[in-house]
């Protein structure tokens, strides 16, 4: 499939997901997106009625997924709630080499200030809804509710704050150091 | 003293830094500092030769300075890591339960994309200084080299992605809970 291929809507959605990726919600203009996805501004309004923050919070939800599938290929067949985030630390530290060193669309959206609070609330949305998928694995693993509950958000936050270091050291390796610390 | 009592230099550095961390580095024009600092265009570059780089990467500094302050406020006088640790996690749920839930001005900077070396450069000499400081206390309290690093790394990551889910659920409970992990 060719990139014009794509439903307009799905284009609009990766390309502005890739700019607020790389520039923050407020270093993209409509008219970028509209040229990166070679869609006419019409679509735009029809797909996204109040433009810009329909479509960021859009592009976050398309990162959202690719992540809950990330986290589902990790523990799916994982023995131990030790291996299966073993695992995941592993595949975004190989997603890291692959992509380079962006931050997500959700970080993007949720770094647009402090007035947004449908925005704000979008990424608590997501990010709770990417614990409460590895929740389920750590109980379906035989951990106890508040040991799952925990170890949960603490994997959370070690892929966030490691993805950060990540980032500003441009090399992987505390991604793969990750998972020694649960 | 009054904000206008502080000088033109300082009042930049102030300013950029309350507003990269509220809109985002390309959410910020140079008119937008001056006004908000009260400081003619020549100040700012006299003080600041490549204008809004230059700035972005002060504010970033004193940014960090101030968490420099925090952390060694923390493990001063702590008797053992797990101590000044915790000493820290509490301080800083202290500090965004004040400041609200703003990113920081080094996150501002880095998120400005991949492009600028210069600038994810400074931000990864910023998160690097906050671990050796964080290092230097781990060796005086007793734990062994390795040992020291890897949880002077574990910390950082624990607290930046802490604070950002923080951020999103606009709750600073994540921050104190922490201290648990290490």
């Amino acid at each position: 499939m060719t990139d014009t291929a794509r439903p307009t809507k799905d284009r609009l959605i990766l390309s502005a997901a890739t700019l607020f990726r790389t520039r923050g919600y407020h270093g993209v203009g409509l008219a970028d997106v509209l040229a990166e996805a070679k869609a006419p501004k019409g679509s735009l309004y029809h797909h996204f009625p109040n433009g810009k923050s329909d479509l960021a919070i859009a592009a976050a939800t398309w990162a959202s997924d690719e992540m809950l599938r990330l986290i589902a290929a990790s523990f799916d067949g994982a023995e131990t709630f030790g291996a299966g985030a073993t695992t995941l630390c592993y595949k975004l530290a190989k997603l890291f080499d692959k992509t380079g060193w962006d931050t997500c669309p959700v970080a993007a959206t949720l770094f647009e200030g402090p007035d947004n609070t449908k925005m704000r609330a979008h990424a608590a949305h997501i990010y709770d809804g990417w614990i409460a998928e590895v929740l389920d694995h750590a109980e379906r693993l035989g951990l106890s509710d508040r040991d799952a509950q925990s170890k949960a958000e603490h994997l959370f936050v070690l892929i966030q704050g490691g993805w950060m270091l990540a980032r500003a050291r441009r090399n992987s390796d505390v991604l793969r150091r990750l998972a020694h610390q649960l």
